[in-house]
Protein backbone atom coordinates (compact mmCIF):
# COMPACT_ATOMS: atom_id res chain seq x y z
CA UNK A 1 0.00 0.00 0.00
CA UNK A 2 1.46 3.14 -0.82
CA UNK A 3 0.44 5.78 1.96
CA UNK A 4 0.78 8.70 -0.89
CA UNK A 5 -1.74 7.46 -2.57
CA UNK A 6 -4.10 7.28 0.47
CA UNK A 7 -2.97 11.20 0.98
CA UNK A 8 -4.38 11.78 -2.74
CA UNK A 9 -7.49 14.08 -2.57
CA UNK A 10 -10.94 13.02 -3.44
CA UNK A 11 -11.82 14.69 -6.66
CA UNK A 12 -15.91 16.33 -7.66
CA UNK A 13 -17.27 17.59 -10.51
CA UNK A 14 -20.21 19.23 -11.08
CA UNK A 15 -22.17 20.95 -14.18
CA UNK A 16 -21.93 24.42 -11.79
CA UNK A 17 -21.91 24.87 -8.36
CA UNK A 18 -24.80 22.65 -7.50
CA UNK A 19 -22.72 19.59 -6.76
CA UNK A 20 -21.66 21.69 -3.45
CA UNK A 21 -24.10 19.74 -2.01
CA UNK A 22 -22.93 16.85 -2.16
CA UNK A 23 -19.39 18.28 -1.57
CA UNK A 24 -21.21 19.03 2.02
CA UNK A 25 -22.25 15.56 2.37
CA UNK A 26 -18.86 14.33 1.42
CA UNK A 27 -17.40 16.08 3.74
CA UNK A 28 -19.69 15.30 6.48
CA UNK A 29 -19.11 11.72 6.48
CA UNK A 30 -15.41 11.47 5.95
CA UNK A 31 -14.27 14.97 7.22
CA UNK A 32 -10.26 14.23 7.38
CA UNK A 33 -10.14 13.84 3.22
CA UNK A 34 -9.34 16.62 0.92
CA UNK A 35 -11.50 17.34 -1.91
CA UNK A 36 -10.93 19.13 -5.21
CA UNK A 37 -14.14 20.40 -6.62
CA UNK A 38 -14.74 21.65 -10.37
CA UNK A 39 -17.87 23.54 -10.91
CA UNK A 40 -18.14 24.26 -14.94
CA UNK A 41 -19.89 27.24 -14.80
CA UNK A 42 -18.92 28.64 -17.39
CA UNK A 43 -21.33 26.10 -19.62
CA UNK A 44 -23.86 25.28 -16.82
CA UNK A 45 -26.73 23.52 -17.15
CA UNK A 46 -25.96 20.24 -18.83
CA UNK A 47 -29.61 19.19 -17.85
CA UNK A 48 -30.82 20.54 -20.94
CA UNK A 49 -28.32 19.81 -23.58
CA UNK A 50 -27.86 16.53 -25.54
CA UNK A 51 -26.29 13.63 -24.63
CA UNK A 52 -23.38 13.72 -26.96
CA UNK A 53 -22.51 17.62 -25.54
CA UNK A 54 -22.33 16.06 -21.86
CA UNK A 55 -20.70 12.78 -22.23
CA UNK A 56 -17.82 15.43 -24.08
CA UNK A 57 -18.01 17.80 -21.05
CA UNK A 58 -17.98 14.89 -18.56
CA UNK A 59 -14.71 13.72 -20.07
CA UNK A 60 -12.83 17.23 -19.77
CA UNK A 61 -13.94 17.71 -16.80
CA UNK A 62 -12.61 14.32 -15.36
CA UNK A 63 -9.78 14.57 -17.25
CA UNK A 64 -9.09 18.53 -15.55
CA UNK A 65 -9.11 16.82 -11.68
CA UNK A 66 -6.99 13.68 -13.01
CA UNK A 67 -4.50 16.01 -13.75
CA UNK A 68 -4.59 17.59 -10.26
CA UNK A 69 -4.21 14.06 -8.83
CA UNK A 70 -7.38 12.71 -7.28
CA UNK A 71 -7.18 9.09 -6.06
CA UNK A 72 -11.38 9.25 -7.09
CA UNK A 73 -13.95 11.08 -8.47
CA UNK A 74 -17.11 11.53 -7.70
CA UNK A 75 -19.71 13.07 -10.68
CA UNK A 76 -22.34 15.17 -8.34
CA UNK A 77 -24.64 15.93 -11.25
CA UNK A 78 -27.64 13.76 -11.57
CA UNK A 79 -27.50 14.62 -15.80
CA UNK A 80 -23.71 14.04 -16.27
CA UNK A 81 -23.89 10.68 -13.76
CA UNK A 82 -26.71 9.44 -16.05
CA UNK A 83 -25.53 10.05 -19.29
CA UNK A 84 -21.47 9.96 -19.20
CA UNK A 85 -20.95 7.46 -16.68
CA UNK A 86 -19.69 4.38 -18.26
CA UNK A 87 -18.27 6.45 -21.04
CA UNK A 88 -16.04 7.82 -18.15
CA UNK A 89 -15.61 4.16 -16.34
CA UNK A 90 -14.30 3.20 -19.70
CA UNK A 91 -11.84 6.26 -20.34
CA UNK A 92 -10.52 6.61 -16.65
CA UNK A 93 -9.48 3.69 -14.50
CA UNK A 94 -9.45 5.23 -10.64
CA UNK A 95 -12.60 4.60 -9.16
CA UNK A 96 -15.76 7.02 -10.29
CA UNK A 97 -18.76 7.04 -8.22
CA UNK A 98 -22.14 8.92 -9.38
CA UNK A 99 -25.06 9.83 -7.94
CA UNK A 100 -28.04 7.29 -9.39
CA UNK A 101 -26.99 4.16 -8.23
CA UNK A 102 -26.31 5.36 -4.69
CA UNK A 103 -29.57 7.30 -4.75
CA UNK A 104 -31.50 4.36 -6.35
CA UNK A 105 -30.23 1.83 -3.27
CA UNK A 106 -31.10 4.45 -0.74
CA UNK A 107 -34.44 4.28 -2.43
CA UNK A 108 -34.88 0.58 -2.71
CA UNK A 109 -33.86 0.46 1.26
CA UNK A 110 -36.42 3.34 2.33
CA UNK A 111 -39.52 2.16 0.40
CA UNK A 112 -42.20 0.10 2.27
CA UNK A 113 -44.99 0.49 -0.24
CA UNK A 114 -43.07 -0.27 -3.51
CA UNK A 115 -44.02 3.20 -5.25
CA UNK A 116 -41.46 5.07 -5.67
CA UNK A 117 -41.40 8.79 -7.06
CA UNK A 118 -38.04 10.42 -9.16
CA UNK A 119 -37.48 13.95 -9.74
CA UNK A 120 -34.92 15.72 -11.78
CA UNK A 121 -33.74 17.48 -14.28
CA UNK A 122 -35.17 17.21 -18.34
CA UNK A 123 -32.41 15.52 -19.30
CA UNK A 124 -31.92 13.16 -16.04
CA UNK A 125 -35.52 11.88 -16.40
CA UNK A 126 -35.62 11.60 -20.28
CA UNK A 127 -32.82 9.49 -19.97
CA UNK A 128 -34.72 6.97 -17.25
CA UNK A 129 -31.38 6.58 -15.63
CA UNK A 130 -33.47 6.85 -12.09
CA UNK A 131 -35.84 4.19 -13.26
CA UNK A 132 -33.77 1.55 -14.67
CA UNK A 133 -31.49 1.19 -12.03
CA UNK A 134 -34.03 1.14 -9.83
CA UNK A 135 -35.87 -1.84 -11.58
CA UNK A 136 -32.40 -3.42 -12.06
CA UNK A 137 -32.32 -3.63 -8.05
CA UNK A 138 -35.99 -4.93 -7.86
CA UNK A 139 -37.72 -5.43 -10.83
CA UNK A 140 -40.92 -5.28 -8.85
CA UNK A 141 -40.79 -1.69 -7.64
CA UNK A 142 -43.21 0.70 -9.41
CA UNK A 143 -40.98 3.89 -10.45
CA UNK A 144 -42.64 7.15 -11.50
CA UNK A 145 -40.47 9.60 -12.94
CA UNK A 146 -41.01 13.63 -13.31
CA UNK A 147 -38.54 16.70 -14.40
CA UNK A 148 -39.19 19.81 -12.62
CA UNK A 149 -36.49 22.39 -14.79
CA UNK A 150 -38.13 25.25 -12.81
CA UNK A 151 -36.35 24.03 -9.53
CA UNK A 152 -32.90 24.48 -10.72
CA UNK A 153 -33.50 28.20 -11.05
CA UNK A 154 -35.76 28.53 -8.15
CA UNK A 155 -32.85 27.15 -6.04
CA UNK A 156 -30.23 29.33 -7.53
CA UNK A 157 -32.57 32.49 -6.91
CA UNK A 158 -32.64 31.43 -3.28
CA UNK A 159 -36.65 31.04 -3.62
CA UNK A 160 -36.53 28.00 -0.97
CA UNK A 161 -39.48 29.16 0.88
CA UNK A 162 -41.57 31.33 -1.56
CA UNK A 163 -45.30 31.21 -2.56
CA UNK A 164 -44.02 31.05 -6.41
CA UNK A 165 -42.45 27.44 -5.38
CA UNK A 166 -44.87 26.04 -3.50
CA UNK A 167 -47.24 26.83 -6.96
CA UNK A 168 -44.61 25.37 -9.13
CA UNK A 169 -43.95 22.43 -6.55
CA UNK A 170 -47.79 21.87 -6.65
CA UNK A 171 -48.00 21.59 -10.71
CA UNK A 172 -44.79 19.47 -10.82
CA UNK A 173 -45.67 17.20 -8.11
CA UNK A 174 -49.43 16.67 -7.96
CA UNK A 175 -49.31 13.52 -10.20
CA UNK A 176 -46.61 11.92 -8.11
CA UNK A 177 -48.46 12.42 -5.04
CA UNK A 178 -51.83 11.10 -6.62
CA UNK A 179 -50.07 7.83 -7.24
CA UNK A 180 -49.19 7.26 -3.67
CA UNK A 181 -45.65 6.92 -3.65
CA UNK A 182 -44.12 7.16 -0.55
CA UNK A 183 -40.17 7.33 -1.08
CA UNK A 184 -39.38 10.63 -3.32
CA UNK A 185 -35.74 10.58 -5.12
CA UNK A 186 -34.83 13.82 -5.24
CA UNK A 187 -32.14 13.27 -8.66
CA UNK A 188 -30.60 16.70 -8.94
CA UNK A 189 -27.97 18.46 -6.53
CA UNK A 190 -29.93 21.77 -6.41
CA UNK A 191 -33.02 19.65 -5.43
CA UNK A 192 -32.24 19.37 -1.58
CA UNK A 193 -32.07 23.23 -1.18
CA UNK A 194 -35.64 23.42 -1.86
CA UNK A 195 -36.52 19.92 0.42
CA UNK A 196 -38.67 21.73 2.90
CA UNK A 197 -41.30 22.93 -0.07
CA UNK A 198 -40.92 19.61 -1.50
CA UNK A 199 -41.76 17.81 1.78
CA UNK A 200 -44.60 20.41 2.42
CA UNK A 201 -46.15 19.55 -1.17
CA UNK A 202 -45.20 15.84 -1.45
CA UNK A 203 -46.26 14.71 1.99
CA UNK A 204 -44.78 14.72 5.49
CA UNK A 205 -44.95 10.70 4.97
CA UNK A 206 -42.96 10.48 2.03
CA UNK A 207 -39.39 9.85 2.27
CA UNK A 208 -37.20 12.22 0.42
CA UNK A 209 -33.59 10.27 -1.04
CA UNK A 210 -31.03 12.95 -1.18
CA UNK A 211 -28.51 10.96 -3.61
CA UNK A 212 -25.59 13.25 -2.43
CA UNK A 213 -25.78 11.71 1.01
CA UNK A 214 -26.14 8.15 -0.38
CA UNK A 215 -23.18 8.93 -2.93
CA UNK A 216 -20.86 10.11 0.12
CA UNK A 217 -21.53 6.48 1.61
CA UNK A 218 -20.64 4.81 -1.48
CA UNK A 219 -17.60 6.91 -1.68
CA UNK A 220 -16.41 5.86 1.80
CA UNK A 221 -17.39 2.04 0.97
CA UNK A 222 -15.65 2.53 -1.77
CA UNK A 223 -12.31 3.96 -0.43
CA UNK A 224 -12.31 1.93 2.28
CA UNK A 225 -12.06 -1.80 -0.03
CA UNK A 226 -9.20 -0.99 -1.45
CA UNK A 227 -7.57 0.62 1.30
CA UNK A 228 -7.36 4.31 -0.17
CA UNK A 229 -9.25 6.33 2.58
CA UNK A 230 -7.01 8.74 4.01
CA UNK A 231 -4.98 8.33 7.20
CA UNK A 232 -5.51 11.81 7.91
CA UNK A 233 -6.46 13.26 11.53
CA UNK A 234 -6.88 16.97 10.91
CA UNK A 235 -9.87 17.89 8.94
CA UNK A 236 -9.79 17.85 4.83
CA UNK A 237 -8.99 20.40 3.37
CA UNK A 238 -11.04 22.02 0.05
CA UNK A 239 -9.98 23.23 -3.20
CA UNK A 240 -12.54 24.89 -5.64
CA UNK A 241 -11.67 25.67 -9.43
CA UNK A 242 -14.23 26.91 -11.60
CA UNK A 243 -14.68 27.48 -15.42
CA UNK A 244 -16.32 31.03 -15.19
CA UNK A 245 -17.15 33.07 -11.75
CA UNK A 246 -20.57 33.80 -12.40
CA UNK A 247 -22.16 37.28 -10.93
CA UNK A 248 -24.07 35.60 -8.07
CA UNK A 249 -21.39 32.74 -7.36
CA UNK A 250 -20.61 33.90 -3.38
CA UNK A 251 -24.43 34.04 -2.29
CA UNK A 252 -25.34 30.77 -3.84
CA UNK A 253 -21.88 29.03 -3.01
CA UNK A 254 -22.51 29.90 0.79
CA UNK A 255 -26.65 28.49 0.39
CA UNK A 256 -25.29 25.01 -1.08
CA UNK A 257 -22.35 24.53 0.70
CA UNK A 258 -23.36 25.72 4.11
CA UNK A 259 -20.11 28.14 4.52
CA UNK A 260 -18.26 30.58 2.74
CA UNK A 261 -15.59 30.03 0.18
CA UNK A 262 -12.91 32.61 0.24
CA UNK A 263 -10.84 31.52 -2.62
CA UNK A 264 -12.07 29.65 -5.78
CA UNK A 265 -9.74 29.43 -8.56
CA UNK A 266 -10.88 30.23 -12.52
CA UNK A 267 -9.88 28.00 -15.10
CA UNK A 268 -9.80 29.30 -18.65
CA UNK A 269 -12.05 27.02 -20.97
CA UNK A 270 -9.24 26.68 -23.35
CA UNK A 271 -7.32 24.87 -20.99
CA UNK A 272 -9.98 22.47 -20.34
CA UNK A 273 -11.32 21.58 -23.96
CA UNK A 274 -7.21 21.16 -24.84
CA UNK A 275 -6.60 18.69 -22.32
CA UNK B 1 -22.20 49.32 -55.21
CA UNK B 2 -21.74 45.40 -55.48
CA UNK B 3 -24.37 43.54 -56.21
CA UNK B 4 -23.44 40.93 -54.73
CA UNK B 5 -22.75 42.52 -51.71
CA UNK B 6 -26.72 42.89 -51.16
CA UNK B 7 -27.55 39.57 -51.85
CA UNK B 8 -25.41 37.93 -48.49
CA UNK B 9 -27.52 37.15 -45.70
CA UNK B 10 -28.27 39.19 -42.33
CA UNK B 11 -26.33 37.28 -39.47
CA UNK B 12 -28.22 36.84 -35.89
CA UNK B 13 -26.43 35.19 -32.97
CA UNK B 14 -28.21 34.85 -29.72
CA UNK B 15 -26.81 32.81 -26.47
CA UNK B 16 -29.44 30.09 -27.46
CA UNK B 17 -32.64 30.22 -28.82
CA UNK B 18 -34.21 33.07 -27.48
CA UNK B 19 -33.16 35.31 -30.44
CA UNK B 20 -35.22 33.89 -32.39
CA UNK B 21 -38.27 36.26 -31.47
CA UNK B 22 -35.69 38.27 -33.00
CA UNK B 23 -35.37 36.76 -36.00
CA UNK B 24 -39.37 36.74 -36.61
CA UNK B 25 -39.31 40.53 -35.81
CA UNK B 26 -36.57 40.82 -39.02
CA UNK B 27 -38.23 38.83 -41.41
CA UNK B 28 -41.29 40.87 -40.59
CA UNK B 29 -39.35 44.53 -41.44
CA UNK B 30 -37.35 42.89 -43.60
CA UNK B 31 -39.53 39.78 -45.54
CA UNK B 32 -37.18 39.70 -48.48
CA UNK B 33 -33.33 39.68 -46.13
CA UNK B 34 -31.71 36.40 -45.99
CA UNK B 35 -31.13 35.80 -42.48
CA UNK B 36 -28.19 33.20 -40.97
CA UNK B 37 -28.88 32.64 -37.29
CA UNK B 38 -26.62 30.89 -34.70
CA UNK B 39 -27.42 30.11 -31.28
CA UNK B 40 -24.80 29.16 -28.68
CA UNK B 41 -26.76 26.28 -27.17
CA UNK B 42 -24.02 24.46 -25.71
CA UNK B 43 -23.13 27.35 -23.60
CA UNK B 44 -26.69 28.63 -23.41
CA UNK B 45 -27.40 31.27 -20.59
CA UNK B 46 -24.89 33.74 -21.16
CA UNK B 47 -27.32 35.99 -18.38
CA UNK B 48 -25.94 34.43 -15.40
CA UNK B 49 -22.08 34.47 -16.75
CA UNK B 50 -19.09 36.94 -16.06
CA UNK B 51 -18.17 39.60 -18.42
CA UNK B 52 -14.99 37.90 -19.53
CA UNK B 53 -17.00 34.92 -20.69
CA UNK B 54 -19.68 36.70 -22.63
CA UNK B 55 -17.25 38.62 -24.59
CA UNK B 56 -15.15 35.68 -25.83
CA UNK B 57 -17.97 33.80 -26.58
CA UNK B 58 -19.49 36.74 -28.07
CA UNK B 59 -16.63 37.06 -30.44
CA UNK B 60 -16.26 33.37 -31.49
CA UNK B 61 -20.22 33.39 -32.40
CA UNK B 62 -19.85 36.51 -34.70
CA UNK B 63 -16.79 35.12 -36.15
CA UNK B 64 -18.79 31.65 -36.98
CA UNK B 65 -21.27 34.42 -39.31
CA UNK B 66 -18.83 36.03 -40.83
CA UNK B 67 -17.25 32.97 -41.95
CA UNK B 68 -20.82 32.36 -43.28
CA UNK B 69 -20.02 35.65 -45.17
CA UNK B 70 -22.76 37.63 -44.02
CA UNK B 71 -23.36 41.75 -44.65
CA UNK B 72 -24.63 42.42 -41.26
CA UNK B 73 -24.55 40.80 -37.63
CA UNK B 74 -27.31 41.33 -35.07
CA UNK B 75 -26.55 40.34 -31.72
CA UNK B 76 -29.97 39.20 -30.60
CA UNK B 77 -28.94 38.48 -26.96
CA UNK B 78 -29.32 41.78 -24.49
CA UNK B 79 -26.67 40.24 -22.50
CA UNK B 80 -24.10 40.18 -24.97
CA UNK B 81 -25.40 43.30 -26.75
CA UNK B 82 -24.43 45.39 -23.06
CA UNK B 83 -21.12 43.30 -22.52
CA UNK B 84 -19.90 42.85 -26.03
CA UNK B 85 -20.83 45.45 -28.53
CA UNK B 86 -17.78 47.63 -28.31
CA UNK B 87 -15.48 44.31 -28.33
CA UNK B 88 -17.27 43.03 -31.42
CA UNK B 89 -17.06 46.42 -33.58
CA UNK B 90 -13.20 46.65 -32.47
CA UNK B 91 -13.01 43.54 -33.67
CA UNK B 92 -15.06 43.27 -37.21
CA UNK B 93 -15.49 46.27 -39.63
CA UNK B 94 -19.01 45.31 -40.68
CA UNK B 95 -22.48 47.06 -39.68
CA UNK B 96 -23.05 45.16 -36.16
CA UNK B 97 -26.20 46.04 -34.51
CA UNK B 98 -27.34 45.20 -30.74
CA UNK B 99 -30.50 45.43 -28.54
CA UNK B 100 -29.82 48.20 -26.27
CA UNK B 101 -29.45 51.01 -28.16
CA UNK B 102 -32.91 50.19 -30.62
CA UNK B 103 -34.70 49.46 -27.31
CA UNK B 104 -33.39 52.62 -25.64
CA UNK B 105 -34.42 54.63 -27.96
CA UNK B 106 -37.74 53.14 -28.31
CA UNK B 107 -38.34 53.79 -24.69
CA UNK B 108 -37.34 57.70 -25.21
CA UNK B 109 -39.95 57.76 -28.15
CA UNK B 110 -42.60 56.21 -25.82
CA UNK B 111 -42.56 57.62 -22.66
CA UNK B 112 -44.61 60.74 -21.79
CA UNK B 113 -44.11 60.57 -18.11
CA UNK B 114 -40.18 60.29 -18.15
CA UNK B 115 -40.22 57.28 -15.89
CA UNK B 116 -38.99 54.12 -17.58
CA UNK B 117 -38.65 50.31 -16.39
CA UNK B 118 -36.25 48.24 -17.48
CA UNK B 119 -36.16 44.39 -16.91
CA UNK B 120 -33.82 41.84 -18.27
CA UNK B 121 -31.48 39.22 -16.77
CA UNK B 122 -28.69 39.59 -14.04
CA UNK B 123 -25.93 40.41 -16.40
CA UNK B 124 -27.59 43.03 -18.41
CA UNK B 125 -28.95 44.60 -15.35
CA UNK B 126 -25.62 44.35 -13.16
CA UNK B 127 -24.25 46.18 -16.31
CA UNK B 128 -26.55 48.91 -16.11
CA UNK B 129 -26.69 49.09 -20.02
CA UNK B 130 -30.35 49.88 -20.67
CA UNK B 131 -29.93 53.00 -17.96
CA UNK B 132 -27.02 54.61 -19.23
CA UNK B 133 -28.04 54.02 -23.00
CA UNK B 134 -31.55 55.67 -21.92
CA UNK B 135 -29.93 58.55 -19.89
CA UNK B 136 -27.22 59.39 -22.67
CA UNK B 137 -29.94 60.30 -24.87
CA UNK B 138 -31.94 62.31 -22.62
CA UNK B 139 -30.25 62.98 -18.71
CA UNK B 140 -33.48 64.01 -17.52
CA UNK B 141 -35.25 60.74 -17.96
CA UNK B 142 -35.68 58.55 -14.83
CA UNK B 143 -34.78 54.63 -15.41
CA UNK B 144 -35.21 52.12 -13.11
CA UNK B 145 -33.89 48.42 -13.62
CA UNK B 146 -35.22 45.17 -12.14
CA UNK B 147 -33.12 41.36 -12.81
CA UNK B 148 -36.17 38.83 -13.71
CA UNK B 149 -33.89 35.63 -13.97
CA UNK B 150 -36.89 33.08 -13.59
CA UNK B 151 -38.72 34.69 -16.46
CA UNK B 152 -36.50 32.82 -19.36
CA UNK B 153 -36.78 29.22 -17.50
CA UNK B 154 -40.57 29.92 -17.49
CA UNK B 155 -40.64 31.07 -20.74
CA UNK B 156 -38.48 27.72 -22.20
CA UNK B 157 -40.88 25.74 -20.19
CA UNK B 158 -43.55 27.46 -22.15
CA UNK B 159 -45.81 28.32 -18.89
CA UNK B 160 -47.12 31.81 -20.19
CA UNK B 161 -50.35 32.28 -18.83
CA UNK B 162 -49.57 29.65 -15.61
CA UNK B 163 -50.42 31.08 -11.85
CA UNK B 164 -46.99 30.62 -10.75
CA UNK B 165 -45.59 32.90 -13.94
CA UNK B 166 -48.37 35.42 -12.19
CA UNK B 167 -46.78 34.90 -8.57
CA UNK B 168 -43.22 35.58 -10.02
CA UNK B 169 -43.95 38.48 -12.31
CA UNK B 170 -45.95 40.26 -9.13
CA UNK B 171 -42.54 39.76 -6.86
CA UNK B 172 -40.23 40.77 -10.06
CA UNK B 173 -42.49 43.75 -10.66
CA UNK B 174 -44.07 45.41 -7.53
CA UNK B 175 -41.29 47.54 -7.04
CA UNK B 176 -41.97 48.93 -10.93
CA UNK B 177 -45.30 49.27 -10.58
CA UNK B 178 -45.25 51.13 -7.10
CA UNK B 179 -43.08 53.59 -8.84
CA UNK B 180 -45.46 54.83 -11.50
CA UNK B 181 -43.72 53.92 -14.81
CA UNK B 182 -45.28 54.52 -17.74
CA UNK B 183 -43.17 52.30 -20.11
CA UNK B 184 -40.94 48.95 -19.44
CA UNK B 185 -38.03 47.67 -21.42
CA UNK B 186 -38.57 43.87 -22.45
CA UNK B 187 -34.83 43.69 -22.27
CA UNK B 188 -34.12 40.44 -22.98
CA UNK B 189 -35.12 38.20 -26.14
CA UNK B 190 -37.35 35.86 -23.75
CA UNK B 191 -39.69 38.32 -22.35
CA UNK B 192 -41.80 38.78 -25.57
CA UNK B 193 -42.72 35.24 -24.81
CA UNK B 194 -44.41 36.42 -21.14
CA UNK B 195 -45.81 39.58 -22.61
CA UNK B 196 -49.34 39.07 -21.58
CA UNK B 197 -48.52 37.95 -18.16
CA UNK B 198 -45.93 40.82 -17.94
CA UNK B 199 -48.49 43.53 -19.28
CA UNK B 200 -51.10 41.75 -16.85
CA UNK B 201 -49.17 42.50 -14.05
CA UNK B 202 -47.35 46.22 -14.24
CA UNK B 203 -50.78 47.52 -15.91
CA UNK B 204 -52.37 47.89 -19.22
CA UNK B 205 -51.75 51.45 -19.19
CA UNK B 206 -48.14 50.67 -19.70
CA UNK B 207 -46.56 50.53 -22.91
CA UNK B 208 -43.93 47.37 -23.43
CA UNK B 209 -40.54 47.76 -25.32
CA UNK B 210 -39.96 44.72 -27.47
CA UNK B 211 -36.16 45.77 -28.32
CA UNK B 212 -36.06 43.11 -31.19
CA UNK B 213 -38.87 45.07 -32.78
CA UNK B 214 -36.88 48.09 -32.20
CA UNK B 215 -33.59 46.67 -33.12
CA UNK B 216 -35.71 44.96 -36.80
CA UNK B 217 -36.15 48.69 -37.48
CA UNK B 218 -32.62 49.90 -37.27
CA UNK B 219 -31.17 46.98 -39.15
CA UNK B 220 -33.31 48.57 -42.32
CA UNK B 221 -32.06 51.97 -41.22
CA UNK B 222 -28.33 51.18 -41.36
CA UNK B 223 -28.51 48.73 -44.33
CA UNK B 224 -30.61 51.22 -46.08
CA UNK B 225 -27.93 54.11 -45.43
CA UNK B 226 -25.38 52.36 -46.87
CA UNK B 227 -27.34 51.05 -49.70
CA UNK B 228 -26.85 47.29 -48.55
CA UNK B 229 -30.50 46.20 -48.90
CA UNK B 230 -31.55 43.72 -50.66
CA UNK B 231 -33.12 44.05 -53.97
CA UNK B 232 -34.54 40.34 -53.96
CA UNK B 233 -38.09 39.91 -54.33
CA UNK B 234 -38.86 37.19 -53.07
CA UNK B 235 -39.42 35.59 -49.25
CA UNK B 236 -35.95 35.48 -47.87
CA UNK B 237 -34.39 32.00 -46.92
CA UNK B 238 -33.26 31.13 -43.31
CA UNK B 239 -30.68 28.94 -41.93
CA UNK B 240 -30.38 27.79 -38.55
CA UNK B 241 -26.87 26.73 -37.08
CA UNK B 242 -26.98 25.64 -33.16
CA UNK B 243 -23.68 24.47 -30.70
CA UNK B 244 -26.23 21.82 -29.65
CA UNK B 245 -29.39 20.64 -30.36
CA UNK B 246 -30.87 20.63 -26.82
CA UNK B 247 -34.34 17.83 -25.77
CA UNK B 248 -36.89 20.22 -25.89
CA UNK B 249 -35.45 22.25 -29.11
CA UNK B 250 -37.93 21.90 -31.58
CA UNK B 251 -40.86 23.03 -28.87
CA UNK B 252 -39.38 25.78 -27.69
CA UNK B 253 -38.21 27.06 -31.15
CA UNK B 254 -41.72 26.63 -32.85
CA UNK B 255 -43.22 28.85 -29.74
CA UNK B 256 -40.43 31.52 -29.95
CA UNK B 257 -40.17 31.92 -33.84
CA UNK B 258 -43.65 31.18 -34.89
CA UNK B 259 -43.66 28.59 -37.12
CA UNK B 260 -41.65 25.21 -37.57
CA UNK B 261 -37.89 24.94 -38.05
CA UNK B 262 -37.65 21.85 -40.62
CA UNK B 263 -33.75 21.52 -40.26
CA UNK B 264 -31.37 22.86 -38.07
CA UNK B 265 -27.43 22.45 -38.36
CA UNK B 266 -25.52 21.53 -35.43
CA UNK B 267 -22.12 23.24 -34.97
CA UNK B 268 -19.54 21.34 -33.22
CA UNK B 269 -17.77 23.63 -30.11
CA UNK B 270 -14.43 22.78 -31.62
CA UNK B 271 -15.25 24.87 -34.76
CA UNK B 272 -16.23 27.54 -32.78
CA UNK B 273 -13.87 27.92 -30.19
CA UNK B 274 -10.87 27.11 -33.59
CA UNK B 275 -12.21 30.28 -35.68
Amino acid sequence: MNLNENEKPIGVFDSGIGGLTVVKRIASTLPNENIIYFGDTARVPYGSKSNLTVIEYSLQDARFLINKGVKAIVVACNTASSIALDELRKHFALPIIGMIEPGAQAAKAATKSGKIGVIGTRATIGNKAYSEAIRKLDAKLDVVERACPLFVPLAEEGWIDHKATYEIAEEYLKELRSLNIDTLVLGCTHYPILSKVIKKVIGENVTLIDSGVASAEIVENELNKINLLTENKLQGKQEFYVSDIPVKFKEVADLFLGRTINHVHKVDLEVLTEI
